[in-house]
């Protein structure tokens, strides 16, 4: 989390405004484009710097390629009193799920519950962007994705079939204090490699391995290797659900389908993800299951330590005291970041951040 | 797997009649035993030794300490649409969590999803038992339970405020090839650690740790320590937020009022848990669907192998496998099994097994 010398400050309001201007410059309407860059920008201020701005470059470069709609019609193809299936006109999959997480709010206000999928989307950053929006409406939010590569085989294999299918589960607590949980299935997203790769620095062992079982350490030579699941089978059997739920329900590409969108700029992904939304008010008192989230909190922060840590930390803590940090003094850009969004910036002929 | 000269087979119409008997001995009504004695002798036929008829002597002395209603009133206390909470008054789990599943099942015919949350409700077993129980109406199941005992830390901690809270995951294949994962959130289930004991077998390290951080392999020494979660932090987290979903939100016990029901079998456990049943025909077109999911399959089996490993396996394959043959064979007790269960039919005055 330290600032390095290497690095400067950027408000929030400005990564906004530079990722809006960037967007509409390559085709998107104003309100899609400040929507969309609300949502990056929100993905940096709660600490996802491989889901954030250091995409952007990556998706101009797609939609550049025709590989995304910048004018989709989002539209509702299956219909239920408690489901949904969006279809996302393969536009921005921020539009898709930001579209799809409302959809879910509002049914699950009067069904309980509400599932909502979507196909024909793309990349939509971090998983817990949209396992958050239920939080406001006093609901609890689950997001699960079909990722954007296939990085990880089925256990004991090495053709990479699956990717790190990410979840991400929000639950409201007293006070702001929601616990967010949002984890690749592989004990390392592959955003972490990427930064790793950019920041020229060496990945622990057990993040990847190569075709011959050994340890992967170089983030340069990710394309040698695979993703190792958490647990083992147990990582694999969670990717594989999740890819069946997240994808292949959504009539979205699952196993040999996923395009890998950071080698291939122009084919249709077909991106699936899923959206659950569950009114607490269903099941609980809702003030009082709030503060039965922040007494849950409590318990785990008075847990004696093990040998060697110094704090337990809620799913999503670390992530609110960076959203805090950064909301008052703006979020770091790495020099290599800062300088590839400069290059994009006068490739597009628009203002720099 | 392998059949050892110390264990026999015993068909799975006899671990019914036979758990019917005990059941129907300490006080529950016939059908409901029967109901019961069903799910145990399905648990075993599936492989889930842990969960099965292993259970059955616990079960006994909880009913007899007064630690289950074997007459219970299980009713429906909150209902929506797409959602249900059920007061399982104490019952024996699988009485509960069936009626959950049947719940949710008819809720998701016209809601196209439905979540049933229970509380007051005690072990069920396995939890593919229920997330199975939607395939038959082309569904897919989602179940998730708080543990029936805390042997997870935080991460980074050493009090034990957490189960394995475990997940099953159940999607609908061709030709029954369902593909169906069942899961704790730790290395291994703590049932797994008791039939360990039960063997005389060390456990592999990876499994627990004391409460210095050092491996624990005697299962015989498991108050000592306790269960490492999956992937570390991430495996902490997946137990946190089922434990607020299946427990918290439906008024059930979480966290330091979840009781140990291996060493106290009085007190009422208030387990909770929670049931998700997805109508495919929601989303897609079931055959379609299905199809597709062989195809997962298939594509799955197909990847070239890592050095050391001589197949790939899907989630669920192993314990279908193992279903088709003590269904045809029987299912193999261990000679203590034997014994245990002897000795509890002879106590109670009932037919042996």
């Amino acid at each position: 989390m330290g600032l390095t010398s290497t690095q400067s400050r950027r408000k929030i309001s400005d990564l906004t405004e530079f990722t809006a201007r960037v967007l509409v410059s390559v085709g998107l309407p104003a309100q899609d484009a400040h929507r969309v860059a609300t949502l990056i920008a929100e993905a940096d201020a709660l600490g996802a710097d491989g889901h954030g701005i250091f995409r952007l470059p990556q998706y101009v470069k797609r939609i550049q390629s025709g590989g995304i709609n910048t004018r989709p019609d989002i539209r509702t193809i299956q219909d239920h009193p408690a489901t949904a299936l969006l279809d996302g006109d393969n536009g921005m999959g921020h539009l898709v799920m930001s579209r799809a997480a409302e959809i879910a709010i509002e049914k699950a206000k009067t069904a309980g519950v509400a599932w909502v999928g979507a196909r024909h989307s793309n990349h939509a950053g971090p998983a817990s962007l949209y396992a958050r929006m239920p939080l406001a409406h006093d609901m609890a939010g689950l997001y699960i994705a079909v990722g954007s590569a296939n990085h990880l085989p089925p256990w004991g294999g090495i053709a990479m079939l699956l990717s790190t299918n990410p979840i991400a589960i929000a639950v409201p607590g007293a006070q702001s204090r929601h616990i967010v949980l949002d984890m690749a299935t592989t004990n390392a997203a592959y955003g972490k490699v990427k930064i790793k790769a950019q920041r020229n620095e060496t990945m622990p062992e057990g993040w990847m391995i190569d075709r011959r079982g050994n340890p992967l350490t170089d983030p340069k030579r990710a394309d040698e290797g695979f993703l190792l699941p958490i647990g083992g089978p147990k990582g694999y059997g969670l990717a594989l659900m999740f890819g069946l739920l997240a994808g292949s329900l959504n009539g979205a590409a699952f196993g040999k389908d996923v395009v890998d969108f950071n080698h291939d700029f122009s084919t249709l992904t077909n991106t699936g993800h899923l959206i659950v939304a569950v009114n607490i008010a269903a099941f609980a008192e809702v003030p009082g299951f709030k503060s039965k989230v922040s007494e849950i909190w409590d318990l785990m922060k008075s847990s004696p330590l093990l040998p060697g840590f110094d704090e337990i930390r809620l799913p999503g803590e670390r992530s609110a005291k960076i959203y805090q940090d950064r909301v008052a003094n703006g979020v770091p850009l790495s020099l290599e970041l800062q300088g590839a969004l400069d290059q994009l910036a006068d490739r597009l002929g628009v203002e720099r951040i």
